[in-house]
C-alpha cells in the first residue's frame, strides 16, 4: 500500500520521492463515482501520504467542464459523489484539504494571467493536448478552454504552491508546461514567487476494465469504489482471464489476466498470489476458484468504504462542512499566491 | 459634439443609437496618456452620454498585458494616466463608473467559463483578431492570451450587462463573437441571463497623426490630451498639409490635409471652416495662416483639460479614491453576472 511513493524512475529533474516538505496538488473531474482502478492508482497514496506532506485534493469541476460544458448539471453533481469518495476511504479534512475548484477565484485570475505566458502554438504542441484531442473526436473543433486547460491546471498547481504532483508518464507534459510558466513567473517577478514542482509517478501499472479494456464509467466497465456485494459478484464474473483456459486442468496464461492484474493490485497477501500464478500458469486452477477468492479480496476492501459513504450520504450537511472549511484554508493560499503574481505583473496598484 | 450618438448605419440588428435604458460598456488599453484622436473619436462621445445612460469606462489592463506582459510595469503606470486623462476632460464619477479590469475577479471568472462556449478555430478565424495578429507580427507565436481576447472582452461586456458598446468599423466582429456567447449562456441557462449587445459606431473619422499615419504615441505624430502650449504649435507646425500647395496663392486640396482633418474635428465654428475651405481650394490661404488658426482651436479646447489634470495629478489620493468607489460600484454588477453564469453552469453549489 506504501509502494506507490517512488524513487525517481529516470534520473530527471522533475521527478521523484515525497519528502516531508513538499506540498502535493492532486485530485479528480468530477465526471463520475470513483472507481478501484482510481484507487489502485491514485487514492490509496493520498492516503499513504496523509500526513506525511500537505496535500490538497482539488475536485476540478471547471477542468471538467472544459470538455464537458454541455453536461454541467452531471459535473455539480459528481462534485459532491467525489467528497463523498474522498471521505469514505478515508481522507481526514484535517489533514487533507479538499476543495472544489470553480469556487477559488483566484485560480481563474492565475489562469487568465498565465495565459499571457503561453503561445498558442506551444499548448497545440502539448503531446497531452494531442492526444485527448483525438481521443475526443475534436479535430479543429477544439473548444479554447480545452486547449488552455495546461495553463489552468499550471494555475492550479502554482495557485497552491505545489512542489509534487503525482501523475502518470502521459501527464508528464503537464508538468514540463507548468514549469515554463513557472519560471517566466518568477523571470518577471525577479524573485522565485511560485515553486517549480515535480512528477510523483505511480509504480502500479493501470488497472484494466473487467473487459481487458480501460476502465471507464461510461463502458460500464470498472467496479465502483463503493460497489455493491452483488455488483462486485457480477463484475467480477464478467472478467476476462485467458481464453484460451477452458478447463481447469489447461495450463493458462497470467499476463494480460484480468483477474490476476486486480490480484496483483489488491490482495495483500502476496505469498499467495505467488502461488496461485504458479498453479495456474501449470494447469488445475479453475477460474471460478480464481474469481472467488478475488471476490473475497474486494468485498474486504470495499464493505467499510460502502459503508461510510452509505453513512457520509444521509449526512450532507457535513460533507457540505468540509467543502467549506477546505475552500477556506485553499481560499487563503491562493489568494496569497494570487497578490505575489499580480505584484510579478505589476498589478499591485 | 452630440453628432457621434447615431441611427443605425445599416438595417443591422446589432448597431443603433443610445437609448435611455442602455448600459454602455466602453473604455481603454493604458498604453499611454491618451491624445485627441481619442477624444474625437470617443471619449466626448462619452461625455455626451454622460448622464444619459449608465456608462463604464473600462481601464482595461488585463487586455494591454495580452500584447504587453513584457511591459506590465508601463501598463500599471499607464492605468493612473488613463484615470487623470477621463478626470481631465471632465468624466464625472459620480455618473460614469471609473474601473480597473484586473481587480474584477469576476471578468476573470467570466473568461475561464466563456473559454468553454468558443471553440480554437473560431478565434483563430475572428478577423479582429486576425489583422492585430498580423499588425503586431505574432505568427505562430500568438501569446495565447492574445488568441483568446475576444473571450475576455465577452466577459468584460456581459459582466456589466452592457447593450451597447462603442466600437469601430473593425471590432464589429467582437461584437458578433460575444453575442455568440450571450446566446450559448442563455441557453445553457434555459434564460436570458445576460443581454446581447449592439455596436455604437462612431461617426467621426478616424483623426490621422500629424504626418496622415494612424495616430500612434510611438510613432510621436499624436497630439497628447494634455500636451503643452509648445507641443501643439511645434506638433500643428508639422502637419502634412498639400505637398502640391507651394505658395499662398496656389490652389490647394481639402481632402488628406490634416489641418482640415483637425479643423473638422474640433472647430465649432463650422461656417468659418467651409470658408476657409473654399478659400484654400480656389488659392489665396496659406498654410500658416492656417494652421495659426488651429493653433487657437486646438489651444482652446486643451488648456482647461490641461489646467484640470495638472491639478488632478496632485491629488492622487482622490483618484484613488474615484478607483475604488468604481470598484466597489463595478464589483457588485460583475459579481451578480458571475452568480447567473454560475448557476447556468449548474455551479452553484
Amino acid at each position: 500500500m506504501s509502494a506507490t511513493i517512488l524513487a525517481p524512475s529516470r534520473a530527471d529533474e522533475g521527478r521523484g520521492p515525497a519528502y516531508a516538505t513538499d506540498v502535493i496538488l492532486t485530485g479528480d473531474r468530477p465526471t463520475g463515482s470513483l472507481h478501484l482502478g482510481h484507487y489502485a492508482g491514485s487514492l490509496r497514496s493520498r492516503l499513504a501520504l496523509q500526513g506525511q506532506c500537505a496535500q490538497t485534493l482539488l475536485i476540478a469541476d471547471l477542468q471538467a467542464l472544459t470538455d464537458s460544458s454541455g453536461r454541467a448539471a452531471d459535473v455539480a453533481r459528481h462534485v459532491m459523489d467525489v467528497a463523498l469518495d474522498y471521505l469514505a476511504i478515508g481522507i481526514d479534512p484535517a489533514q487533507t484539504t479538499i476543495a472544489v475548484q470553480s469556487r477559488l477565484s483566484a485560480l481563474a485570475e492565475l489562469t487568465v494571467l498565465f495565459l499571457n505566458l503561453v503561445t498558442v502554438s506551444r499548448l497545440e504542441r502539448n503531446p497531452t493536448v494531442k492526444a485527448e484531442v483525438e481521443l475526443r473526436g475534436f479535430e479543429r473543433d477544439i473548444p479554447a478552454g480545452f486547449l488552455c486547460y495546461p495553463v489552468s491546471q499550471a494555475a492550479d498547481i502554482s495557485g497552491f504552491r505545489a512542489t509534487l504532483v503525482p501523475v502518470g508518464e502521459d501527464q508528464l507534459p503537464m508538468i514540463e508546461q507548468t514549469n515554463e510558466i513557472v519560471r517566466r513567473v518568477n523571470r518577471l517577478a525577479g524573485a522565485p514567487v511560485v515553486p517549480e514542482c515535480r512528477a510523483l509517478l505511480s509504480s502500479t501499472p493501470r488497472l484494466p476494465g473487467v473487459d481487458g479494456r480501460k476502465a471507464s464509467k461510461s463502458l460500464g466497465n470498472a467496479i465502483p469504489l463503493a460497489a455493491s456485494a452483488d455488483d462486485i459478484r457480477r463484475l467480477v464474473r464478467a472478467m476476462y482471464t485467458d481464453a484460451g483456459h477452458v478447463r481447469a486442468s489447461d495450463p493458462g496464461r497470467v499476463e494480460g489476466n484480468v483477474v490476476f492484474a486486480y490480484l496483483d493490485a489488491f490482495d495483500q497477501d502476496l505469498t499467495t498470489v505467488g502461488e496461485l500464478k504458479a498453479r495456474y500458469r501449470h494447469g488445475g486452477l479453475g477460474d471460478m476458484a480464481l474469481k472467488r477468492r478475488l471476490e473475497d479480496v474486494l468485498e474486504g476492501l470495499v464493505a467499510p468504504i460502502r459503508a461510510r459513504r452509505a453513512e457520509l450520504a444521509r449526512d450532507r450537511a457535513y460533507v457540505m462542512d468540509v467543502l467549506r472549511a477546505g475552500y477556506e484554508r485553499a481560499n487563503a493560499i491562493t489568494e496569497g499566491v494570487l497578490r505575489d503574481v499580480r505584484r510579478a505583473f505589476a498589478l499591485d496598484a
